[in-house]
């Protein structure tokens, strides 16, 4: 027996293709899975069962909804006006979190990364365009990543919206709030200086 | 909306609570989830609970088995006289994987722990005691790892191994073959002095 039996294997090999599990988080996790109460595994495969059953996209945004609209999408209180792209459905959450933001979202599922074939036709850019006319957009917030591939995003969608006449922004990059000068790298940093802000004191 | 929708968060929290997957990637398995196509989901969803309902523990030796006994356990060409203690059923595949061993095994399912409560109630231990005389076992290897856990219950195993007059033996502690002794620490480098063994050149 140079493997385990197969069950376990078959196992072991589906939790490995899960993003961010090696070979060896995989067997881990499996072995985990075999020795506790049966309960607690069959809640696992069941939330997964159910979540991809209920779970699908938001058909304005993109955002995971339960059904046609996400939650956002069918608050009338949302100001439909200021539109923030963000890359995934997490990001909504995070800036939902800040309390900041009162408009509606666009996620287009991924950013931009010509070196693994994801271009605009892989991201729903087609259908964020579609919803500046329809929805009366006034301004477009761009917060995608600012990591290459969010740039390279940004920049795309910037290009594009420019026949529309809208404004188009972009989130600041910087110093991360209660930060150290000392521990900011030079890219941050340098960002931070361009993005400088008139103090009226 | 400041969380998920409700398939989602529970999905999210059930992958949380596999050991080694904190929420961040918790988050980013249960998107990359809702994103694949929903055979894929599927298979991994059966892989769980099939591994879980046709896998037990083999009344023998406590690695995985289909049936009452393990593949090991079942195969007559091995050495019941030779019993390789193991914590659990990955470090036999390892073990087997040397090709340097064909006695039977014992898994205990973990390893001493007092500080976590796992003694030796915790563990497959009795079993162990209760294997020694039946199979006419000659010799208890100890192949617990050699950290402080892997040590204690090594140290308690041959000291519950007197009076049944086997001889117990220790893996042995050392450099990594292929190693650079300029990068062993001093634990290890200290066990490998002291395991030295004579060359006859």
């Amino acid at each position: 027996m140079a493997v385990y039996t197969q069950p376990v294997q078959t196992l072991i090999d589906e939790l490995g293709r899960m993003p961010g599990v090696g070979p060896k988080s995989a067997q881990r996790i499996a072995f985990h899975l075999l020795k506790i109460p049966a309960d607690d595994v069959a809640r696992l495969a069941l939330s997964i069962t159910d979540a991809k059953a209920r779970v699908r996209f938001c058909t304005r945004c993109w955002n995971f909804a339960e059904g046609e609209l996400c939650p956002i999408c069918l608050d009338d209180r949302r100001d439909s006006t200021v539109l923030c792209v963000v890359e995934e459905s997490r990001d909504i959450i995070s800036i939902e979190k800040t309390g900041e933001f009162t408009g509606r979202y666009h996620v287009l599922l991924g950013a931009m990364n010509p070196l693994d074939g994801v271009g605009p036709e892989q991201l729903k850019m087609k259908e964020l365009f579609a919803r500046i006319e329809p929805e009366d957009v006034q301004e477009v917030i761009l917060c995608t990543n600012p990591n290459t591939e969010g740039e390279v995003t940004a920049m795309y969608i910037a290009r594009m919206m420019k026949p529309f006449g809208v404004k188009v922004t972009r989130i600041a990059s910087g110093l991360p709030v209660g930060g150290d000068l000392e521990y900011a790298d030079e890219l941050t940093l340098g960002r931070a200086l361009e993005g400088r802000r008139e103090l009226h004191g």
